[in-house]
């Protein structure tokens, strides 16, 4: 067919032009038989579909009712008219950068034809919907690219919250080399420019079976997913992909495209795990777009908190414990200031900081359910001597130790579950609200790992808090004012309440109480908030803080769970008042979230300018000349018995103000300059990290009000020293 | 032979005695086949070695001399006068108290002929060598009775710092249980009561196999330790075990035994571990003496931390979570109060403190030499996808992530080795100290677990510090500086240094001044001290921290080591001054050493008393009547919000007498009682938990004066308030 024959004149023009062609060509293997099998079937398929629909247009030309965007109704034709045609009656722009229809609700390709009365309303990237169809669509070029050019087994490729991405498979050993890149993402460019439509073929189980017999991931997928007697095929150019769409009505509607990042990521269908490549990027309407956002990401970087965390040196990575972090010096500052202020609260408030093991029998993590919803990202032990070879003084592996197989806590609930049962529990004892910066660990895929987004290993400032059914509004309350009166000195939040989801596990009609609570709760805060219809967990309605990272990356912080589930399934009871055993209710409960995910956020959001009591640059002493060296370091001194950072530039190379002017540029929060007259008088000279000049303070003086600034968390010392 | 015969005549009565010969009869075997086999041959060999002796010692009448305790020199045979003879010509009861005899500085049984001119000494229960001596004679009357109540295949049966223990296999599914102790102790007594000698064999190789065919444990010890033509064998009852001795004469010696616990433990020779089952008891020369250390033992055991734990509501250990400590609010207030105390030390000494990761490649292991040394004692991980079905995908399982396995951190130091070279260092940056409270784990074998004391996680106030050759002296000083003013306030401490192994590594003339540093800094520190020659790490040389618990049994706490060989395997250097790069010198260094077992020393010394700035039970607030409970939970809120403990006693149903007793008895540091007077002055009438009365002090300044006092950490807030 056509198409087939189309393709190497799409791709080599665009060799050319980026000079690669020779290594191109070298490294590129002909494209494989069964690509041209399945295109060829497709085609068949297509050419069957084309005539199905054109007869069933003939055979009853029938009018439809349709009702446009602005209230307009217009006539069409059933099987005929599309949602392009409609778009085009508005006007030729709307026609042009709409990227799909919703009809009756439903998302559709602007290209098919309408098929009763319809509702039209069309997407374009200006919205979130729309800029799913239209990356969505990109990562199917993208999956062209790399079936081309690399030979690649094609997963999935779905649209993100920025972008999109293709997972797939290059067998054995190979991997995507960063290299790579440039060459996949001028072949994608290529293919956008020759405007290739995608078309949306209806298929038969036996068919996908057929078109995908050599894809064992898109069999698996057809095996578990698709139900229906038939579902969608789209093709475009060579490609072909089992998908639901819409799809744009063509590539060339993809005016700027970019390839970000490679990486692997993990196949998690039922069956074997297998490690796949992703590739993932951006794309946009228009070449300006594109640059538009390079510039906003350029800027962004700037405050990624990776970047801050190397350039501050707060953190770092290492191959020999991926997906863990490591706090050097300053970090470890940042966190530890995190969880005392936590820590702080805690006993205003009537939290029970305790300790619970990391390593747990996995019977416990049966019990609580979290192995089977959970299994594959629990990280679990060798068993012991499970490595080794078998016994010759005894034939049998089961030695005590090997019956049950030790697992690494990936949440603290289930351990806190069994320090309510360790003893008998009396009303009087509630609630008991136990509190836990336990490490936990969740086997991430690598490809999922990101800074300190995405850890393996992270703590959060995790509670739970045990309560009688008529004390839980009271909680609830308490639990929000808690949030509110953290992320009031953190600066920011956002809630949303989440409800239950289709399968949820208990009664109705505790879901419809305890949903009124949370509900009632938010109202009372007087704080904006959001609803998320069927956002809960199974086990029970939850009220998120989600917060965004200078990238615009969403990020769950701080939440708010309650919980029918586990109770039940540790058999909690307690005494009550009236002597018989009753249930308790149980709220999960975290104010930060994970700690090292915060500390990301507020690097972000203050773009490395730590407020004083986070900050891990608070002071830097600056002697005027060599004299004053000693007199500095005994400033720094007191500044570090009384647990604040002093830091000493004593550099005699420099002039005072280049190094006042470096230290402000380090983001130190304060600078003391101590000259002759300082050292008599037993003073220091103090400016701001903005170079403002807050004169002679006696040390003693200065020191005290740092602490008093630090330890009521104001957001500003510098001003209001 | 007689012996075999004479056994049932042993048993049987005593199982009359405990009225459980039913029981008894049916549960015991019939004596294995072997055991008889054993016995036979052993009677055979030991004729054959009597009659060799009185051969010897016919052939040629020899006369030795021999130097007595005290002086005395007298003439003795060879081959025929024994240590016992000699010991009754002193005295009759020093013949009948010595358990072995030393003769030429070599341990020597009391029937054993001299064969040289000796210098003879006496060792008697009062002496740690006598103990060793006597209770390791013990372990093979356990031995015994395991082998024939049981069934047991002997492993070992040494002597411990308090009694003795039997390891023996049992067969894949049997253990030990508790009820079974009562009828093995009766056997011991019963065996003891018979006053079996023990008999001394030097038996052949070939001989110790064909003795030991049955026992593959036994066989493998010959293959792996002995090395010599000949080795000791003794003979005692119907045990024949493997043994170096030496041993009491008879079992008659032991006047008073009992058994103390049951567990499991692991047969860690090479090869295959197995699970072992361990019996531990303890005995004395008369009944008396038993009597009289079981009466210890009580008062011993009401301090002990396991009880204190319990009875406080410290900590709880759970089966889910074997050799972990779960601790409750209260001893996780204790653990913190630890933990901030070292963290304000750090404050003033320059210490930094970091976080690294908990799971690491073994990659890191084998680099540091730990893999090599350690392996059985560190937990690792299941490889990504080892427990699924090989891959339908693709034949080969590996994938990524299978390269390497991770496993749990049993030491910091590595962590830190990684953090010092993540970039170049220069001298300006020494000495860096990296400070990490991060959990360690440890796979310790089930049968030495004990409460606090040996855990498989733990935490420790661990810090390395990387410094300048020249920089190791001023370092050194202030470690023990270090360790001197904080067990200064925990009020006890013990010293030791201990110097180089046999094998060290590295260069004798590094070793010889890395001694030297250290045993000045001990010298200048005019703290007493204790030198352990050969007690070093084969790294390098250390000064250690050693306490004991309430039970008498030593832990090893602080620590200050230090390390030649990490800097060279991590590959460690600095640009110095000079701008050559240089290697930086190790210390490693712990204060308070694992947290948890310094918690558990320190519950045991203070019995549970607790100094007010560790504990758990500050202030109880109690109002004298129903009317001042509003103004008590005032007093509660007013303690809890500084960060106090503040509980309270509003049981009405009790006499206020009866209340302050109460929490006087469960140690509350101090007790605020407050009535109407007390109330409408806002004031509080203070008790100390021994009764003492402070009088009526305003609620802010009682406040205020119990901060200054936590904060201060005396040890006796309540009679210097």
């Amino acid at each position: 067919m056509g198409l087939y024959q189309m393709w190497p004149r799409l791709r080599l023009p665009g060799l050319q032009a980026c000079g690669l062609r020779t290594v191109h060509e070298a490294a590129v293997p002909t494209p494989a038989p069964w690509l041209a099998e399945r295109l060829g079937l497709f085609e068949e398929l297509w050419a069957a579909q084309v005539k199905r629909l054109a007869s069933m247009a003939q055979k009853e030309r029938r009018t439809i009712k349709i009702s446009l965007p602005g209230g307009q109704k217009v006539d069409a034709v059933a099987w005929n008219t599309t949602p392009y045609q409609l778009a085009q009656q508005i006007s030729s722009t709307l026609a042009n950068t709409a990227v799909a229809a919703q009809v009756n609700g439903e998302p559709y390709d602007m290209d098919r034809p309408l098929e009763t009365d319809s509702n039209v309303r069309f997407l374009t990237f200006d919205s979130p919907e729309g800029k799913a169809v239209f990356w969505h669509s990109s990562a199917h070029v993208l999956g062209a690219a790399a079936e081309q050019l690399l030979g690649a087994v094609l997963c999935q490729g779905p649209s993100t919250e920025c972008g999109f991405y293709h997972d797939f498979f290059l067998g054995k050993e190979r991997t995507v080399q960063g290299s790579e890149l440039p060459l996949l993402e001028r072949i994608c460019q290529e293919l956008a420019a020759a405007t290739q439509p995608f078309r949306r073929l209806e298929a038969s189980q036996d068919q996908l079976r057929q078109l995908f017999k050599d894809n064992p991931f898109k069999l698996r997928l057809i095996e578990e997913k698709v139900t229906g007697p038939t579902t969608t095929v789209y093709g475009c150019g060579m490609l072909v992909d089992l998908c639901q769409g819409p799809h744009l009505r063509h590539t060339g509607q993809i005016g700027g495209l970019k390839l970000l990042a490679n990486s692997s990521s993990l196949w998690r269908s039922s069956g074997v795990p297998e490690t796949l490549q992703r590739v993932s990027g951006i794309s946009f309407p228009t070449a300006e777009g594109l640059r538009a956002w390079e510039k906003w990401r350029e800027e962004a970087e700037l405050r990624d908190h990776r970047r801050i965390g190397k350039e501050q040196e707060l953190f770092f990575f290492h191959e020999l414990s991926p997906g863990s972090c490591f706090f050097l010096p300053r970090g470890t500052r940042v966190y530890n200031a995190l969880m005392a202020f936590i820590r702080a609260e805690y006993a205003r408030r009537g939290f029970s900081e305790v300790k619970t093991p990391t390593l747990f029998s996995t019977k416990l993590w049966e019990q609580s359910g979290h192995w089977e919803h959970y299994r594959e990202d629990i990280f679990a032990l060798q068993r012991q001597g499970s490595d080794r070879p078998a016994s010759s003084l005894s034939d049998h592996s089961t030695s005590h130790q090997a019956h049950s197989t030790l697992a690494l806590k990936p949440m603290n609930c289930p351990a806190h579950c069994l320090m309510f049962a360790h003893r008998p529990r009396s009303w009087r004892e509630l609630p008991l609200r136990l509190a836990d910066f336990g490490a936990l660990h969740r086997a991430e895929a690598s490809g999922s790992l990101g800074g300190l987004t995405r850890l393996r290993r992270f703590q959060q400032d995790d509670a739970h808090i045990f309560c009688a059914p008529d004390q839980l509004e009271a909680e609830i309350r308490d639990c929000l004012d808690f949030l509110h009166s953290v992320y009031a000195v953190l600066g920011f939040s956002f809630l949303a309440l989440s409800t239950r989801p289709s399968g949820f596990l208990g009664e109705s009609c505790l879901w419809d109480q305890a949903e009124q609570v949370l509900h009632q709760a938010l109202e009372e805060s007087g704080e904006p908030w959001d609803l998320r219809p069927g956002d809960g967990a199974f086990y029970g309605p939850k009220i998120d803080v989600h917060l965004r990272d200078a990238l615009g990356r969403p990020h769950q912080c701080g939440t708010i769970q309650l919980d029918f589930q586990l109770p039940l399934r540790f058999g909690l009871q307690y005494r009550g008042q009236a002597g018989a055993l009753e249930r308790p209710v149980l709220i999960h409960r975290a104010v930060l979230g994970s700690v090292e995910r915060m500390l990301a956020v507020l690097a972000e959001s203050c773009g490395g300018k730590w407020p004083l009591w986070l900050s891990p640059f608070q002071v830097v002493v600056i002697p005027v000349g060599p004299e004053q060296e000693g007199y500095a370091r005994e400033v720094q001194r007191s500044l570090q018995a009384a647990g604040l950072v002093g830091d000493l530039d004593a550099d005699s190379g420099l002039t005072l103000s280049r190094r006042v002017r470096r230290s402000q540029l380090a983001h130190y929060n304060f600078q003391f300059v101590v000259g002759q007259k300082e050292q008599s008088e037993r003073t220091v000279n103090i400016r701001t990290r903005e170079n403002h000049r807050l004169g002679e303070h006696s040390l003693t003086e200065a020191v005290g009000r740092l602490l008093e600034l630090q330890n009521t968390r104001v957001p500003n010392a510098e001003e209001v020293f």
